[in-house]
């Protein structure tokens, strides 16, 4: 078989090492080998085939999906794969599935909120996966405001039992993966209710179908909620619904790390400060960043390489036509989501440090930086998840035509991202948490508390209300602190700008409330202040390989200018920068975007990414394009036979004008 | 049955009439009645139901249109519809289908390609069904570029015909809709060549399946070309893929209004003028413009509904939450949105204007306005589609976790609109022509020649260049012209910029092509004008129904204050206002949202839209959402079952650890 490479030229005017790029992306030579092993041999079995699933019916599609959950625990077993190696093979069989929930959410549930007891019990049998759990915390009243759940579980002296119970229809559960059809067992959040009083929503583990049959247990309704958003997406997980009528189970399925339920039905506080669960959300978040950068370069991938295999316009006698990755409007849509790919990616791996740093302060006692952080990783994943989820659309308008097809990936990629926009707090509600941290911040400045960690630029506030930008020349824009001090000054002025305007109201709660929409902008520009220092200093370590801190400086200058001109607005009504120096942003932008065309293939190729991951006709890796995608097109059902069904009665009597319709 | 109303105290508060509004929305009284009629009857036909839709495959999805469309057929004749009438029908049937290719496109390009010969030939067959046909343009390699399509059509003078042949395989034909399945008939664009001289791309009539038994002809190789984004959307419609071995065709169907070949197999140019081709384009653009509007209205319909009966925080004392809708976010995202459907359907309403006004001036031989309209009917399509489908998205996350459920009616609104900003001109490319437009006209002042029309305003250059806005107070930004002048100098200073920057380059292409990505602001900025002129030249008509006309003004200023704010940047590094005026305007902006809240869902009855017609559980006209989404979850067929296909084979080994899995 011939083996052609439509793209060998972009690769050969790359000016940097791929191969060292690879690892930076990885994070380690150790993190770029397991990843490299365990995606290759997921791709290399045909049992997690993915190309057929945009034209498989619902029910299908979802066996096919238990089949493949079931093949990989067996290989994970068979090859005795470690925790970090087993979570990326699931990683790249790249389906939703219930043992996300299972793994994701149920077991650190049960970790975090166990007592020692608890999770040596319940632990023991998930690891295995003798009971397959979910995570049953959104009703379909509430999903946000977690505080107002309605379920209640009652506590019953009598027979030392609680009682689980949906008092109304609101109140059933919906939405958790994996406990429409699948799990065993689930987090259930409760209405605490003990001697008459309500204590307040906390977490029951119940069982919900018999291990024999898998039959629901008596007193519980359940179901899958229905279709979701594109054709295989996350219609290959269960997301449920649930009902319970009067659910009993025994007092110590409660998660009682934190609160107990005694015999008698007293409630009571343990010593273990609240707080430590806040450990497990950090965690999350980290790792929800870090999947809006595999989404986003995922999307970047595919539009490059299609971008340089496109030509459209500009023959010269009769010559090839211009690569649309030469059009400048082309790159000024495609470099800065590449630069953002880039940029999720290490501030990903900070947050990872941040993870380790805050459990470490928890453990000694210390919540002083929780605010901050809660700040800091509530922005971060709403910041990274609505840049990914408009980013893959844009990527696939890059592609044209071709990128409304199945076969591009592009369309199936959006319709499996976007929910991370709203699941683990809805990315709006997300951002007004950082701006209820950053009015705080700003508020306490007087009194001398000095900001930490990510918000330590506003305890400048003094210099950076009054500093002044002193760009000139386009390439003063090159130097990392005057773009650090713009977006610091930026931030630190929009903040203060919004306390001051809150003081100005008759009452400070009616104040921010109004001044919500401003409050969304201040703390946006926080969370990109946030990633552009975290991509600035992770370009100043040291680093191997040609041209690999080349390109990331580059890279790096591309994502901030581009966010310096996205937010113009911003900037010119702080003054943090005047007109003649965004223009001149927008010079060195242009150059930045000269400097990268040459490497876009060879920075999409360090990605490392299998053609089973990408799952893209438009994005392979030998850029064989144009036979593939005729190839792809008569796998489609409808192309079963040349006449349609459907023909005899309804096109041949249309066309004969003799239309007597029936039912299908 | 008892009937609830959800939304009654909503529709009370309202301080309009909305059944005046309903009138002002669908053009006139008689537009009115017809929309409402002919709406009512696709409703209550149970033949077109479509809430079955994301669960079907395919197969069944494609069978169940044709059905449809054959029904609709009947339908409409068994009813004597008027042309109108009939289109307005398909309209509400609501599905994508080879009608709209037949309809929309085979036989207006037949109209406006064809001589009077041909028209009464072909258009009598087609106007009856008793031929379909689609418009085969785009190949595999080109789309954008038509004038790099590579089909060739060779005269061949011996027998009187032309050859039609795919020579490469990026020469095939793909994704015309109707192609792949159904079509009898193509207008093909193909390279005309006689006598070994190339003329470039024509369109030829081809006739490509038989009418007896509807298998293709000889030499044509035909098929669908797989699923798109969606479950639904447009997969309901064949777009095909099309090659040609060497088809002969007569002569006389080379499509021959403007170029004929004759006898002998010279080519000559008639004498009708080539520009009158342009009024079918101002006619279909003018339609996709009006369709955003339809688009973005029903998703606003849906989200704002939804956001009235959504609660979420804020209980006090036990007492319901805050409806969503009244959060301030919520109301900064949603309520420009609904400003922007109202505003589109204004310049559409206008654009209609502007076809009869171009026909006519055509038709007297005047084609002076051409470029005018050509980079307005180009810039109009461009900004409205974009802007509609990323308001679909937004109205989707306004109705949190809910939205993408499919039951919500938005997964596949979006689906389906999406390819509205690629087809009929990349809207990136069509951008760019109206950046020509404007560096020509800029260029152009010093000569004497004063633009007129849309770009008049561009003749007001010494005015504008030096202007200041006086804005003092929050009020001074209800002032129309205060606005108009803002929006002017704005879109005058960006262009000037651009063409200044130009002129500095070597080579005018050279910097038309480096600065693209500020033309393309430029553009926008024209286009925004445009749609904030016209919808404040709707506003001062004289209008009935109480409230009627307050209501639109508080729209309009919504409407070009968030423009302004989302584009401060532009306002700011052009002068245009300064940051004290943009404060103004926002302070303006949130007492404007205060006084449309109270009218919101008055807002969106008044497009009158079905329940069938927006087909969403979210939307529903009574706000009976819950115990509807519950119902519509059980009809999934994965809850056919309780216990899941494939229980056997993949959860129970599982869970009993006896894993030996085999294939699906
Ligand atoms: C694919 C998917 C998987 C999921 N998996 C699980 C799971 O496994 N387990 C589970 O328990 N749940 C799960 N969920 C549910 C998910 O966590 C919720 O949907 C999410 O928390 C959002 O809540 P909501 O749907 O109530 O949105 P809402 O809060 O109803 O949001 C609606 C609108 O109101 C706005 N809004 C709400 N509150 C405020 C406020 N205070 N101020 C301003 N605006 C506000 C929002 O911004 C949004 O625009 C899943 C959801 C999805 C889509
Ligand atoms: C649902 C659907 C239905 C369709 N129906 C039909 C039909 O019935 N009949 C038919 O003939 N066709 C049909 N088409 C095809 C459609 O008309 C083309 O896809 C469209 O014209 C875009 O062209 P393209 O795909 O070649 O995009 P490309 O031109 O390849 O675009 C790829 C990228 O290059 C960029 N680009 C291209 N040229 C330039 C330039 N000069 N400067 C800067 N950037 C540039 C674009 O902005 C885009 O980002 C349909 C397409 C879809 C998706
Ligand atoms: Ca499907």
């Amino acid at each position: 078989m011939e083996e052609v490479d439509h793209l060998a030229h972009e690769r050969r005017t790359a000016n940097f090492d791929v191969d060292a790029m690879k690892v930076v992306w990885a994070g380690s030579r150790r993190a770029f080998e397991i990843a490299d092993r365990v995606g290759r041999l997921v791709a290399s079995d045909p049992e997690f085939r993915k190309d057929n699933r945009t034209s498989l019916g619902r029910k299908d599609l979802f066996t096919n999906t238990l089949r493949k959950a079931a093949h990989a625990w067996k290989r994970i077993n068979e090859l005795s794969l470690t925790e970090e190696e087993a979570s990326m093979f699931r990683f790249f069989v790249d389906e939703p599935a219930y043992v996300d929930l299972h793994w994701g959410m149920f077991i650190p549930a049960i970790k975090g909120q166990g007592t020692d007891e608890q999770q040596k019990k319940w632990l023991s049998m998930a690891y295995k996966m003798q009971i397959i759990g979910c995570y049953a915390q959104t009703e379909l009243g509430h999903g946000s405001n977690v505080q107002g759940l309605e379920t209640t579980s009652t506590y019953d002296p009598k027979s030392d039992e609680f009682v689980i119970h949906s008092p109304t229809l609101t109140s059933s559960k919906w939405w958790p993966g994996g406990l429409g059809k699948v799990s065993t067992h689930a987090v259930v959040y409760a209405r605490l209710i003990t001697d008459g009083k309500d204590y307040g929503v906390h977490g029951f583990i119940v069982q919900l179908r018999s291990l024999d049959d898998h039959s629901p247990l008596p007193g519980i309704t359940i179901g899958d909620i229905g279709t979701k958003f594109g054709n295989g997406a996350y219609n290959t997980m269960d997301n449920g619904v649930l009902r319970f009528d009067h659910v009993r189970i025994p007092r110590d399925q409660m998660l009682m790390r934190l609160s107990q339920v005694t015999r008698e039905g007293k409630c009571i506080q343990s010593d273990v400060p609240r707080q430590l669960v806040y450990g497990t959300m950090v965690f999350v978040r980290q790792a929800i960043v870090s999947d809006a950068s595999k989404a986003l370069s995922k999307a970047v991938c595919i539009a490059a390489r299609y971008s340089a295999i496109r030509r459209q316009f500009g023959s010269q006698d009769g010559g090839p036509e211009i690569q649309v990755l030469d059009y400048k409007t082309q790159q000024n849509r495609l470099f800065p989501l590449l630069a953002s790919a880039y940029a999720f990616r290490f501030v990903g791996e900070w947050l990872k440090w941040l993870y380790r740093d805050v459990t470490q302060r928890l453990q000694a006692g210390d919540f002083a930086t929780l605010p901050e952080v809660h700040a800091c990783t509530a922005g971060l994943k709403s910041l990274t998840t609505s840049v990914t989820a408009d980013g893959i659309e844009e990527c696939r308008k890059l592609c044209g035509g071709h990128g409304y097809l199945c076969s591009s990936g592009l369309p199936e990629l959006f319709a499996v991202y976007v929910p991370a926009c709203t699941y683990e707090g809805d990315n709006i509600v997300l951002l007004l948490q950082v701006a209820r941290f950053l009015m705080k911040t700003v508020s306490q400045l007087g009194s001398g508390k000095k900001p930490t960690g990510t918000a330590a630029y506003i305890g400048k506030a003094e210099y950076l209300l009054q500093c002044r930008c002193n760009v000139q020349r386009a390439e003063d824009w090159l130097n990392p602190s005057v773009i650090l001090e713009a977006f610091e000054a930026r931030a630190l002025r929009l903040a203060v700008n919004c306390a001051e305007n809150i003081s100005k109201a008759s009452n400070a709660e009616e104040g921010f409330t109004d001044l919500s929409a401003d409050l969304l902008e201040a703390a946006v520009a926080h969370c990109e202040l946030i990633i552009v220092s975290k991509f600035i200093a992770k370009v100043q370590q040291e680093m191997e390989g040609h041209g690999v801190k080349e390109q990331l400086q580059a890279l790096c200058n591309i994502y901030a200018l581009s966010l310096l001109h996205n937010h113009l607005g911003d900037f010119l009504a702080t003054s943090s920068i005047n007109s003649k120096q965004a223009a001149l942003a927008n010079e060195q932008l242009r150059s930045l975007y000269s400097q990268v065309r040459p490497n876009v293939v060879a920075l999409v190729d360090a990605f490392n990414y299998t053609d089973h991951y990408l799952s893209s006709v438009l994005g392979r890796y030998d850029g064989n394009v144009y036979p593939k995608l005729y190839e792809e097109a008569w796998k489609d059902p409808l192309n079963e036979s040349v006449i349609p069904d459907g023909y005899h009665e309804y096109i041949r009597p249309l066309l004969r004008q003799q239309l007597r319709v029936s039912r299908l």
